[in-house]
């Protein structure tokens, strides 16, 4: 394996070479006339730079940048040069906290149609202080606390979004759980209340109810009296869940779902939330009640070992769900696509549901969990935890540049990589199977703790 | 043409023959050991009916029967023999008014599948006074003035059904009223704020704006604030429908309707009713805002003629809609199926929404509006009415029996039938073109007005 794709995680000082193509930036392209993104000029048009003032020139900022599709190794820290220019309306945002979603790992697959091509920087969720405001930006200003959305391009300490894409941190919030809560928590709520109307005394079946979504789902259903909740979720979490609230876990693992849920509630569900795809689709349509909804939003079964799996996209694709309307009409059904990517046009309706959000949290009714949190440098590492099914909650990764002890560490999880190697050579069909085994290998919650017990903030 | 062919409305007498088969009944059938429904029995077993208590064997009541597919004249009026037997949780209605729907056309051409094969009655709602109560009917008693919904067999004086499908009549809601109402407004209230999830601000689009969901609908969105109301209909309908709460009348004959909505509303419709089927559906789908809710419920555009016309079939069948997973997805959009003849497994769920809409209709934000009312005898002519797309709100059969000077001028009507069969046959694949030039022959207004002067009561 080349020096190229080590991840980030290995790499023992940040990636200082100055890339000739930068990161796609996550706003607009600015027109031809107006000067270069600063990043992509540093190296270009050294004549230009110099000209600039000292601090655009003298301004660097580490940034994960996704390289290539692939392994976790595709997405590698570099620095950038170069202070990003602020157009009207936008802010930029001194980045403290970034949430990891699935749609990250399907993107490292090229597997997310959200995420322009490599080399880009991902991630759509971040929290962190306005450093600087753009004209005609009245709603934010330097020093507010924020939380932010956007299509891609905030797993970097600096991002320049629109104003219209922030959201205030209300008191008491970490960053944290602020970077930990936009995704999750919108994509929830517009799907339980918006698609789903959810009310009074329905039942909701909840996948992966240990993930992201599925505790913010959960704590959504609470809001709502007596509301039965169905979860599912591999068996090492289910008490967790059971306390977060759902009612009725279930190890898709080790058991057939739909006899379970038909077993408690023998005429189906009022609500099913769908982000497998495939075939789980058919499943959840015909465990509707008349009158239920159906609301798809993923496509995890398309996810099976650490690089794409043709078999598993294949399937999926195999599988999609394809509908009649007479079926709709004769069942008295509902289907819903959601997909809060191709929402970037509605900031209103994201707004709205924020809002409602965070009156929630300010009542204590939700509050994101946080299964781990990571520095840049280990993306590789946070990644991991996610796609073998070992997180409870939210993975998050920090901008605090990780303390040197931790990084002499790294040559142990070089095994790891080979690891890795072997088994995605060997499987590359059945990724629950695969998984399954993973369970006992637990690496990474050593590593959390380790990195907790080490708070320590040093450069910068 | 045949006697046998001859429709209701030009029967001088009713069809007293006993058929050997009697029409099916709304209700379950009664298990073999139980005499046999009085009706079939009457000449069918004579030796055992003149064992029964003369009421039983005396009582005669009138309904409709379709009795085969086609035309208007398959419906025909016959005389029953014999008191329908009670089971327990039944309750037998002495039936005032009868309300007409679309599906009652489908189902004269073999389009409708809730609705048995001939001999049967249709109708699938009444309203009517209780005039026996069955075993184990608490909430339910004689004198009792009640609107009924039923899959099927309400089209005649007396009708069995189980209490539950019952709702007591308001205060001051004649027996007209109560007739209309159930199937239009317990529809368009479940699509708008089950499935559509109705809000504040919210733009929808209402097909056949005019008809009796239509009106129900309209009304439905009026009690939101601020919903803007985009409705297609008929020209000489917009004044009417103006009043009635449309925002944004559209005749959909002159003009294309999607151009129209786009004019006004560029980004599309929040919520849009789609009883048309076929092609109307994809422009539906295409029409919906992010987010939004395309609810189908009818197929209205396989009615072409007076019979079944197979080209209209085959074309609504071709242009289904059909739709994957993914597409619902990257739109972020919802498609909903809602048919009232399969939910009656859900009394629950319908009682719920009628007593809103009974609450509704206490506090005067809703009250349906009658188009025409006919006697059981000019059944035709009402359901040509509302197949010639001349209706504005519900058409109501009263069973109160034709004064005999009406009879008498029914020869008339036989020219008419002459011409519907020329027209019948001349174009079978255009309803719209038929539709618009029959819109200058308006002969049933006219006999409405005549019925209307005479509201004075024979036989019985
Ligand atoms: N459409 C949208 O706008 C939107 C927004 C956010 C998320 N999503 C979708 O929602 C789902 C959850 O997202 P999330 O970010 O909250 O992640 P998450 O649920 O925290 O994801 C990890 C968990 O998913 C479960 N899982 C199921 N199938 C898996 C697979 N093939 N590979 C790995 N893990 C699998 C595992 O838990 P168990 O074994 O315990 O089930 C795993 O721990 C994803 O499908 C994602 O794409 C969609
Ligand atoms: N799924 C359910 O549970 C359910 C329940 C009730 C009704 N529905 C459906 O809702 C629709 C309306 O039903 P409704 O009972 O209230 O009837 P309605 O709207 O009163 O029906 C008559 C009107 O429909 C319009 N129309 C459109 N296409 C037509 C065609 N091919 N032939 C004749 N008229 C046509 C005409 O008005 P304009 O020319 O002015 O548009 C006509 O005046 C129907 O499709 C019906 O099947 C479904």
């Amino acid at each position: 394996m080349s020096g190229e794709d080590a991840p980030a995680e290995q790499q023992n000082a940040v990636d200082q070479k100055q890339e000739t193509k930068a990161a796609e930036e996550p706003k607009a392209e600015p027109p031809k006339t107006e000067p270069a993104p600063a990043a992509a000029e540093a190296t270009a048009t050294p004549a230009a730079a110099t000209e600039k003032v000292p601090e655009e020139d003298t301004f660097t900022y580490r940034a994960l940048v996704l390289t290539g599709y692939g392994g976790y190794d595709k997405v590698k820290l570099q620095v950038k040069k170069g202070k990003p220019a602020l157009k009207a309306g936008e802010v930029l945002v001194r980045v403290k906290a970034c949430g990891l979603n699935f749609a990250d790992l399907m993107a490292r697959q090229g597997l997310y149609d959200r995420l322009p091509s490599p080399p880009v920087t991902p991630g759509m969720e971040c929290s962190g202080v306005v450093e600087a405001v753009g004209e005609e930006v009245t709603d934010r200003k330097v020093g507010d606390k924020v939380m932010v959305l956007n299509r891609f391009g905030l797993w970097q300490e600096v991002a320049v979004v629109p104003s219209t894409h922030t959201f205030l941190i209300p008191e008491g919030m970490s960053f944290e759980e602020a970077a930990a809560l936009p995704v999750n928590y919108i994509t929830a709520y517009m799907m339980l209340f918006d698609f789903g109307n959810l009310r009074p005394n329905q039942s909701v079946l909840i996948h992966a109810a240990a993930g992201g979504v599925g505790i913010a789902a959960t704590q959504l259903c609470k809001t709502v009296k007596d509301v039965t909740v169905f979860g599912t979720a591999s068996a090492s979490k289910h008490e967790t869940i059971s306390e977060g609230g759902v009612t009725h876990p279930i190890d898709y693992r080790t058991k057939d779902y739909v006899e379970e849920v038909r077993k408690i509630s023998p005429k189906g569900m009022d609500i099913i939330l769908d982000p497998l795809g495939g075939s789980d689709t058919h499943k959840a349509y015909n465990l509707l009640k008349p009158m239920g909804k159906l609301i798809t939003y993923g496509t995890s079964n398309m996810l099976a070992g650490q690089k794409k799996n043709l078999l598993a996209v294949a399937k999926n694709w195999y599988h999609q769900f394809s509908i009649h309307t007479l079926s709709l009409i004769q069942g008295n059904k509902s289907v819903c696509g959601f997909h809060l990517g191709y929402l970037d046009g509605e900031m209103e309706l994201i707004t709205q549901a924020m809002n409602t959000i965070l009156d929630l949290y300010k009542e204590g009714k939700v509050k994101p969990r946080i299964d781990s949190t990571w520095h840049l440098e280990q993306v590789g590492d946070a990644m991991r935890k996610m796609q073998e099914r070992n997180n409870i909650g939210k993975v998050i990764l920090n901008t605090e540049p990780m303390p040197e002890e931790e990084k002499k560490e790294e040559p142990k999880k070089e095994d790891k990589k080979k690891e890795d190697k072997k088994k995605d050579d060997k499987k590359k069909d059945d990724g629950k199977k695969e998984e399954k085994k993973d369970d006992k290998k637990k690496e990474e919650p050593k590593k959390e703790e380790e990195k907790k017990e080490e708070p320590n903030k040093e450069e910068k």
